[in-house]
């Protein structure tokens, strides 16, 4: 009877490969939060978490699949939260919910960086399978915020929801990119006057813009 | 007396050098239209334009330069084009400006594609003397088309257009990333029915959103 042992092995190793899969997703935080996801490379990573570049491979396809379980890993963050601040706010005005919703996106900047990211080159570069599972993902937080949504809000259609939603992420994500230049060329934009309005106020362009949506699309 | 000569000579050169830009902008856009500007290289742009790289590399700094000179160049084909399409429209509801608006960018696919990508990567591998340049020229714009809009809507503040045009151009280049996935993952897409949602019909969202928003300021 070889048996028990082997299934002991089996799981002993796939917790061993569980625990080295969730260090790299990990160090991959970590490196992206501190200077931005653009910039992070597997050799990067691979160093981070002590292993040769190699080995890394070997739990991930590519740089960017790692990002893009980052990025489903956010969502299934996201999603809970915001919708216990919505559940819990007494006030569902069109500029509470717009507050609300802006100022969840502005208080997770890696999310931001990564939702900018996914459609551009984290979801090019992976497997179908990677993008099947990642999309599952963010339809089933987008259809249970859209829930929430249309209960403090019923007159709100499941299209105009599902329009809110995709425009508070992606405008959070595409307004940050403008907001993190790096620092010299935020420096350039302060010294210029001519620039002035270059200079992109995410939280509150993101509210006043989401604001308006809900306060018009029941109107239309 | 050489000087007639030498500045015969050296408008000679300067044009010269001018058409050699040209051709390599050219060059640019086709390949990015035909393919997408996210895969195409400064060897690929050499080699159509029939220089060596080196060779190229005395005209632009970086692959991202040419790329952010050619979204200048259509921000101002694309600004004066829709402010004829606005002067010229008999309807000044928000649905039909919303209309007039998402058509604009939807009808210029490569614009979408290079709106996406000049905060994320064009503005990050330039000098600084190019991300000014290019500014300027997307503030001008954006100015033009505030007075328009503000025009036919004399109810919006300057800051809720400059809010409006940012959505425009932010979602139709975000969502036209989404829409233009490649050919397998739009087949995965069409292949699993839970994955229905995930297919963005980039113009009409736009459109919904720019008018709800229009709506919705006048309200608020």
């Amino acid at each position: 009877m070889t048996t028990p042992t082997t299934d002991f092995q089996r799981a002993r190793s796939a917790d061993a490969k569980q625990r080295r899969e969730v260090a790299i997703l990990d160090a991959a935080r970590r490196l992206g939060a501190a200077r931005g996801i653009r910039t992070v490379t597997l050799t990067d990573i691979a160093e981070a978490v002590g292993m040769h570049k190699s080995a890394l491979l070997r739990y991930f396809e590519t740089r960017e699949q790692i990002f893009l379980r980052l990025t489903a890993q956010d969502w299934r963050e996201w999603g809970p939260a915001l919708r216990a601040s919505l559940d819990g706010s007494e006030d569902a005005s069109p500029a509470a919910i717009g507050t609300i919703v802006a100022a969840s996106l502005a208080a997770r900047p890696m999310f931001c960086d990564l939702l900018a990211q996914a459609p551009l080159n984290l979801e090019r570069n992976v497997s179908l399978e990677s993008v099947r599972e990642f999309k599952l993902v963010t339809l089933e937080e987008v259809a249970a915020l859209t829930e929430v949504l249309q209960r403090l809000r019923p007159g709100l259609t499941p299209e105009q929801t599902i329009d809110l939603i995709a425009a508070a992420t992606s405008l959070s994500g595409a307004y940050w990119q403008m907001a993190t230049p790096g620092p010299e060329v935020e420096k350039l934009y302060r010294s210029d006057p001519r620039l002035a309005h270059a200079v992109v106020d995410v939280e509150p362009r993101v509210a006043r813009t989401l604001a308006a949506m809900l306060e018009g699309f029941e109107r239309l």
